[in-house]
């Protein structure tokens, strides 16, 4: 048995929202999929960890904001490596309220869901939405998993200052986000005071030489 | 409400597979993902008329081939638009069983799974299957659904008989596969007698102008 033949399945990149007693909370999701057309109906997996779970649980509806290959890679490092509980998403994230629930600006489509049923599992929640509302945002490609994994943080490591990585006489060290993982390589002590991690937003005191 | 947002959700292409008192079964499934990692259990959603759902419920495991980009689009055609329980689909689709079920040869990679939860809807079943064996087949980037409507149905019409279909003085008409749809651009009737549709294999005789 290789385990690692779970990662040729293939996802769509998400943000998961909720509320939480009139504030807005979310989490990103890779496992979402449609599973019946008539009424339309949608799986989502949560985490039971993830306080997002908590909130989907008391308030019986969740909105899947489907992202774009273009949309900020920021949104993923803010919605998947920090929590609702103790840090407010969305005060770097722009929403609109649609279909009752936060749809993140961001996004190119979203499907506003009410839970009908669930499958429980050890760690995860499987919801089942009907769809009470979705369109499409904007024109776009979705971005997969596949992509955010493979071609964007290639990309984005691109964007980086990389005329400061480049500079013959430094040593290329590797510094690593401890929110969210992205590796940083080059002269970091050079980079202004106000850089701060092109996936998830955090300043450079979350980095660490790896 | 749109539903066509629903169409922005990603999926992979899989061949879903199980046994029906020793013979082997399966249908096309897109709705697959990974729920839990420890254990790894998988989620997959089948149509309540479809025949392998039967199989399923009766044998209570399945496997899912992951097809890849260059996986023959025979296979689709041959999994996805035709039954079980009145053709063999496996005549001409050689499978080796791996994890004690039939998994397509022509996949990538291949899950094996024992169902231990589900959950019903009107209309699908959502099969949660513990991961009991899993390996890679080979080398190769996992169709995605948008890849195979997008991608590989303009590559299948661009290597049909297109020196036949541009033939300036014939009337360029469009046939349709009854079966799965695709549609046949240029000169049907100049079409050798044993051509098949190169997404189903079905033959001549199951196209209709349009």
């Amino acid at each position: 048995m290789n385990e690692t033949a779970l990662f040729k399945l293939s996802y769509g990149v998400y943000i998961c929202t909720s509320w939480d007693e009139g504030k807005p909370v979310g989490c990103v999701a890779n496992s979402a999929m449609q599973i019946t057309s008539s009424p339309a109906t949608v799986a989502v997996s949560i985490n039971k960890n993830n306080y997002t779970h908590k909130c989907i649980e008391d308030c019986g509806h969740f909105a899947l904001t489907v992202l774009a290959e273009d949309s900020d890679p920021k949104l993923i490092g803010t919605f998947g490596f920090r929590t609702s509980k103790e840090y407010d998403k969305f005060a770097s994230a722009p929403y609109t309220v649609r279909g009752k629930l936060p749809v993140l600006d961001g996004g190119m489509a979203y499907l506003s869901c009410k839970v009908v049923s669930k499958m429980e599992t050890a760690t995860h929640t499987v919801f089942l939405g009907e769809v009470e509302d979705c369109d499409h945002l904007r024109a776009g490609k979705p971005m997969t998993y596949a992509y955010y994994h493979d071609v964007l943080k290639g990309k984005t490591s691109a964007n980086a200052p990389t005329t400061v990585a480049a500079a013959p006489e430094k040593k290329q060290k590797v510094y690593v986000c401890e929110i969210c993982g992205y590796e940083f390589t080059g002269d970091f002590d050079s980079l202004p005071g106000d850089w701060v991690c092109p996936i998830c937003g955090v300043g450079k005191e979350h980095f660490s030489a790896k």
